[in-house]
């Protein structure tokens, strides 16, 4: 059964001992199972600490990220894409040493909006790189998903479609794929023939709004997409995703260009999404009866 | 604020003591504020019990109901006519009596499949009793709304603007429109146009999937409905129905052609519905941030 | 590649020379490749000049049925069952003369609410009958196909789920199921997962509104109907109905339940439905560019 | 009625003689209404011959623009600001010489990822921008409305209410709104409300699919948009709009980030579209009927 997930964005902007102690504490009181940590730069996170918080609770953990320009393993220079390496590998690290069975997001580049098409040298060398992370992660009981993302958020790929033969080009079928609501309601052509195409290459569900705001006060489809969930039996984590002035890292808010409010009370937005993930996955499931 | 309720079938089949007991506790226990008796057989139903097993929870109350062939106000026979018009009157007495204020379902004729259109005289008799009903039902302070439902089970009229002409010429504004979702999906243009048709005089409102089983489970589109009712300020019953063979009354059964088992466990089925109808109008409610 | 085929109901309401010419020179006129012919009455059927009539024109022809009381094979009559099967093989031979290939419908009852349950033993007799006329129906070139229809048409099953266990029991894969998307409105969980339950499995379909008037006008999910038809590589018929007082056969309006008038100008609605299918099919046939 | 226009990047990238007749003449090949023209740098825009090329053709033209980082008028700077105002008095002259009667898009700001929220005074600066150029406007019979864009290319406002407060302090009625169904979709609690909010305050609506390839290939639910321009009667221009790697603009091209091919076929797209939007409007319109 999928454990139910929440990004701690949702509860906090920054990740020392406070955010990370409110991020636990209201994650478990929202009812989930997993809390997604964004490592946004892995090199400056406290994982001491961390652990220690995570520790005193029962809470499952996760991580996501993607990679800046100066670590951009996509890039056709050597040295950002080796520095991109060592991030990636150190990200793994840490969620290794959580305890955490998956890092997931834009591990292939930058998520930013691209000034043009991805090259061919950038995709080759983000591929070499994966090859050799997801080898190291495979060794640490971790997992990689890469996230599919808009086009406004990467130039690599942005279909379950491009993942897939991006990722039969690494070769390596540890590699899965990660899927977003929130971009599938952008790119592809329904929230059902993403995950059919996927099938047990899917490692990671992020479920977000159309606008990310509340689930159900938008446009995504979420009632097909948890039915081609229960098609294929996924039974990895599902993390609920929102952005909101109300609570943004000084990073993040740019690249996912957040400029307005859709919510201010973080804990009943956490509890209702806990609760509509729940209800369509049990609702699904009662199709079995029909 | 909308009181949240649960038809009573969801529960129990039967009326009595024991059955009413049990529906009454289970709709409590699942979160609902309001209970929704059908009253099958008004001159059979036992008040004074029914009163008791109330008086003791604090649930409100409504019923619903349809006429039988020999209680037919769209009949052409004055005498059903007339016994269907007493039927009316001791059904307002009941919700009266109970402390309710909402009685509703197919006031104007019989629940069934008929074999041919509605005829001119039919029509007038019902509107007749219909105005005569209403205006001993609002010394009551019981409000009627008449149930639109499809075209298996009326032929007065089976849209949300069929009814409104039908009311139109009734010509009594206390007299309401009862949508549920379920017959909007087989016989609306959509689950917005209609609401806002009807706005005030929308009275009383059902929520039912396509097949009447999980809501979320089939092909009604709720993310419409419930953002038309925010549209319109609507703040009356929002009361579940779902029927399986699981729990059925011998008529209904028939009459509503229920012949396969879309779940079994009642509890899990209101609880799951309390929770789906609570957790739409908190996202649609959310909508006021954008 | 899929012949897209309309219903005579929606130019004629008779099956003489008359009407036929005229549904023959309209379907034709409003771009499509088939016309469906309901066989109410196969014994009163003038299958010469049908033949004459259709021979004039390119179209290519199918027939649509359902049983009567008087010869529903779902009966535990033996004589009622014995008329049904000459009435389904006399159904057969006129497809077969007429040059068609299909003969769908409601193959096995009748097309009618009934007054409770399906009984083991209408089962067990319907299936007998429809193994003997599958093999006959084979031999002359026509494939049977079993329309699914919703709970107030038939109890027999309402769902796809439910025809696949029905057929598996009578164990001949020469019959094929026949979905309809104006019933899967009603009765699926939604329009994709039946089509894939059923895969090389589908025969026949018919493109229905939600209230059987314009497509696009109503409530049906066209859109991941179309999509999941193509998933499964689907190429027989697709056939429009619609049903209005306009144009109606006086046993079918009261089967139907036609109480109102959706529409009035049968070449418009025609040609509507002919562009609204074949833009739907063009649309998902470019999701391979994606 | 509406005018039924179709985006010239749709069939050229180029705007001089030759590539302004190809788009033309396959505008009126597909059965549009509207060539809408892409002003990308209005001072190096060649009225004369536009001109010329448009009067052999029986199509109205319109005009959609936004600004670029030397002109844009949401700027702090006063130099840039009144480059703006230049420039969109320029294309006000365009479109008016031209014979047409609408000029669209970001006409407040650039269309591009902004680095950060909008400021106080580049607000304001746009606003008196537009109050002046909305009176010029007028006096040539030009209508400006503001384009609805999603967080990545505009950071002014997102969403239809946001671009109704923005009019509201502008103050003058003539600036009408522009939906974009492609930037709904995103931004949007759905395709309805914002329609209902803009009512007559809406002046133009471009048809875009998710992906923004082929309509009806991605999650845009244009069954409710639809039915929601037809509840405020609008009879103002609607304009389908698809980007590919096929057909683009170098500048366009990266603002849109357009990375790859969701088609090939400009004719068969655009009669696709045409054939689309005029299906859409006549089953919504047959809902009066109902």
């Amino acid at each position: 059964m999928s454990d139910i997930g929440c990004h701690a964005l949702v509860w906090t902007g920054t990740f020392e001992r406070e955010g990370l102690t409110r991020a636990v504490e209201r994650t478990r009181n929202a009812g989930y199972d997993l809390l997604e940590i964004p490592l946004l730069r892995p090199h400056a996170f406290d994982v001491a600490t961390a652990k220690e918080i995570l520790a005193d609770s029962d809470l499952d953990v996760s991580a996501s990220m993607g990679l800046s320009d100066a670590t951009d393993i996509g890039s056709a220079d050597p040295e950002i894409v080796k520095a991109g390496e060592q991030t990636l590998n150190k990200a793994v690290e840490i969620v290794s040493e959580l305890g955490g069975r998956h890092l997931c997001g834009v591990l292939y580049g930058v998520l930013k909006k691209y000034p043009g098409p991805a090259t061919a040298q950038g995709r080759a060398n983000s591929q070499d790189v994966l090859r050799r992370v997801a080898r190291r992660a495979a060794d640490s009981g971790v997992q990689l998903s890469l996230e599919v993302v808009n086009r406004y958020e990467s130039n690599m790929f942005n279909t379950c479609k491009g993942a897939l033969e991006y990722l039969d080009e690494v070769g390596d079928d540890s590699i899965k794929v990660h899927l977003d609501s929130y971009h599938m309601n952008i790119e592809e052509s329904g929230m059902i023939a993403p995950v059919l195409a996927a099938a047990d290459r899917l490692g990671y569900v992020h479920i977000g709004e159309s606008h990310r705001g509340y689930l159900g006060s938008g446009t995504v489809d979420f009632g097909s997409f948890f039915r081609a969930l229960a098609m294929v039996d996924y039974d990895g984590p599902i993390a609920f995703e929102s952005f909101s002035t109300a609570v943004v890292d000084d990073i993040l808010s740019v690249s996912l260009a957040v400029w307005r409010n859709l919510w201010d009370d973080s804990d009943d937005l956490g509890r209702h999404a806990n609760d509509f993930i729940r209800g369509k996955l049990r609702a699904v499931e009662t199709i079995a009866l029909h």
